[in-house]
């Protein structure tokens, strides 16, 4: 991932004429030069959608001013939804795990490998034993059980510590807990979970053991941004693995193991990418 | 697909010791020469299942008393439920088609390529227009339309040209009704469907449809046993390919016929080849 | 594939900025509304690609004078290599084969189902019992045998034909001779193989039987441009299926045939969409 | 993996009747119960292949003497290379790794969640840095620097390292030096290697540079054996990923870094499993 000093854009708004030339020139004539440009047009839904990346070395505007200056001269004109990020920014990503390490280690793994331009501030489990790990690769641990009784107010504490962080997104590492909904009200598109399915098949609890009993010859995984509707949330990237009916619910776990790490970090790395949009409910995943 | 003379056995029964060498014994005595072996213990059902190939070059049991020594000497001993198949005989296939012909044109063309070891004597549609692609191919064609007034008298009338026909199965090459109880129980594990989603993800009807509003992206197809279950008999094949934000329905259905006609036809190929054996409403699909 | 009044511009040149600016002002000021832009830069060659597609019913120029206006105002000044497609044309496409038809079955299905965006004027091939299957979907045929003496002259016969019925681009659908210098150069960047193995591993005849000796846990299939070097063109499309030490040589090329017919499928759909830009000997293939 | 007490054989032999119904009958009448059998016939070569897996809880030879047992009764008679494994065992791997950490992170972490069973005493690094890991995860290492002059030497002394730790087979884990026949001799087989490329296509230094330059569309990996033919070892796994020209060299060697992890994973594990025979520079791997 380049952390040149570039800025991205993401656009969407109704579909008229002149959006892209009113958004191109606007870099341009700012000195700004575009690397990469994606755009579509939703015909059913008419809904523009745009994402594009500059560099920001010569570019007149000063930083803290762009948003500003792009709101008035183009976005208000065109009724555009919009965001510009920096990617001279390392994000703060907190990690929440339950009992099954695989997804942490390999997040560990590409964090201590220098693979993602993000920093991980804190990890936290309703599992001690994950605590291990975290000192493993030096990161700082929060245990946070929960139960029926605690899990309102856990979820108070947990939402201090990552505001304390300054946690800008969570990554889900196969925790499994449910969140309620003035946790994930706080970090809307945010919250990045794995499930353990292809959904939507095997939505819920114990996806692998409802794929072996019906006897499918793929499963999957599939990553989601986290909203109030379980496993219902936009899918940002599935993938899938052959099984047949050799394969025991046990082998089915341990294939899936593979397929959720992987599957979970290329979500990550697009989400660092600013690569992901989502509209209604779906995500559109630029190039 | 070998047409030499072979004989196929598949079995399955409760696991117990001696079984493998009671019927290798047994073939080998009667001067058998197994090709292929493949056995399996599902473990948690303590079941036994095993498909045995062998030539009957100089076998020394006729062919037409097989079965009834095979009972007699091991199958009632193990408490076996089993077939043997001879792969000298060309099983006979009728195709039920709709609309779309993607899937029949992928059929015809292996067959007249003599890419299987079948006979294609009828083609059924409730859609006029696929006589001229049946005609095209050589292979005698019926009209039957459906109506909800006509369909079980429709269905009795179908049987019997089955029956005329001698067909041994059928297959539904995007046959978009659905088949009453009184047929499909005329033709248990004999009647093969492809459904245009990667099930149980979207069974029923406008699966793209489905698939494009969640915005999912992986889109499948599964090839399955028709039951008296919608969309819910034994799965033989299924397979996969990535969609994304860009792909409107109509980009899905494009790719999704790719994935059928190849889906479907590599399901009848394991079919032919005997491959397939059902316990409780899961395939056994051996190498 | 939509057939609607569009054009579509391919556009590469060296990286300036103000390029896609120039571009999308130029459509707008002519009243074409831009539907799909997709770009890129090279950072590597500091190569600028573009592919845009825009609707051309209240677009102001004439479609004669297209190329001449955007020459003018647009193209010379940043020293672009470019062509527009009007996609109301129809392209007319030379299907070559050999003894092997799997790929013209496939080719012909589409046709007839009306898949595609083509006319297929004519089959041609160096074995004569192909004509059956042309006869069977209604297409002129030619039979035009070669040998290493008459090579040459059947390659200008051929050429002559090509030249008679207007052909746009031939598509060699597992056709087995190698073309000459003088032919491919009338067809650059026009002539679409399928090479029956994951290039560049099994390049020149007999793939499956050096990809069994080797022990391949994966096949492939390759579509491509021809060039003047044998198997090293601009590759389009690529896929693969998984065989095993179960698999002969026979297993293979079944598998194979199945991932050839797909691969060049899928090369052919994205040429006829116009989505496929050459650039030193490799294959931009826009989304 | 299970752990149970089984025992796993493995054989192969030309092929003659009567071969499974020996072996089985021997495994029977010793109170061994098989809970998988997987044989078949490679029919060009005429050898005959098997892997059987049996309980050994009422087996009634001595763990001892099964091999002296087995070779008298059987293995002599039909000229059998076999070898029998006990599951009770854990086998000791060594981990040879140089800069590229990602391999090393993703054995390391499946050792540390008890994925495998196995015991891994040493990781050998030309690299000093590769240090810090083997400390975060309390494996004990070894830095062996090699240059062209003490080559050699090292390779002397890594020998001895592997003999003093009762090392049963090494893992290459992106470890960029050749290996010598002196060393390579002592662990036929028993050596396994993850190259960065799709074998045979792209073998040697640089594979994401030459398939960048290619164009290919699809990128792979290959886990094989390491003989004394550089990337021409019996190949165990492979898998590939897509790539499109949006992809840079770094983007391949990101992308190939999860394909690299998880092909030598699954490997690694089916080593462990005893799954794999190697016959005539070919795997044959057992489901």
């Amino acid at each position: 991932m380049s952390i040149l000093q570039k800025a991205i854009l993401l656009i969407h708004c109704p579909d008229q004429t002149g959006i892209i030339a009113s958004v191109t020139n606007f870099i341009k004539e700012n000195k700004g030069n575009i690397t990469y440009l994606e755009q579509h047009v939703d015909a059913e839904e008419n809904i523009f959608f745009m994402r594009v990346e500059w560099e920001l070395l010569d570019f007149i505007i000063p930083i803290e001013k762009v948003d500003e200056v792009f709101s008035e001269e183009i976005a208000i004109k065109f009724r555009m939804k919009w965001k510009i990020y920096l990617l001279t920014e390392r994000p703060k990503m907190a990690v929440f795990v339950s009992k099954l390490p695989h997804c942490l280690y390999d997040i560990l793994s590409r964090y201590c490998s220098g693979e993602w331009n993000v920093e991980i501030p804190i990890i936290i489990s309703n599992h001690e034993e994950i605590n291990v790990i975290a000192n493993r690769f030096g990161i700082k641990f929060h245990f946070i059980p929960i139960t029926q009784e605690n899990k309102y107010s856990q979820e108070i504490k947990t939402l201090k510590l990552l505001e304390e962080n300054k946690i800008d997104f969570v990554v889900l590492a196969r925790y499994m807990q449910i969140i309620n909904k003035h946790f994930t009200d706080k970090f809307p598109e945010r919250i990045i979970n794995i499930h353990h399915s292809f959904l939507p098949a095997f939505p819920g609890a114990k996806p692998y053991h409802s794929a072996h009993k019906r006897g499918v010859k793929i499963i999957g995984a599939t990553s989601h941004f986290v909203t109030n509707e379980l496993d219902e949330g936009p899918i940002i990237e599935q993938d899938v693995v052959s099984v047949s009916h050799l394969d025991s619910i046990n082998d089915m776990i341990r294939k899936g193991r593979d397929l959720e790490k992987i599957v979970l970090a290329r979500a990550i790395y697009k989400y660092l990418d600013r690569k992901i949009l989502v509209y209604k409910n779906k995500s559109i995943i630029f190039n």
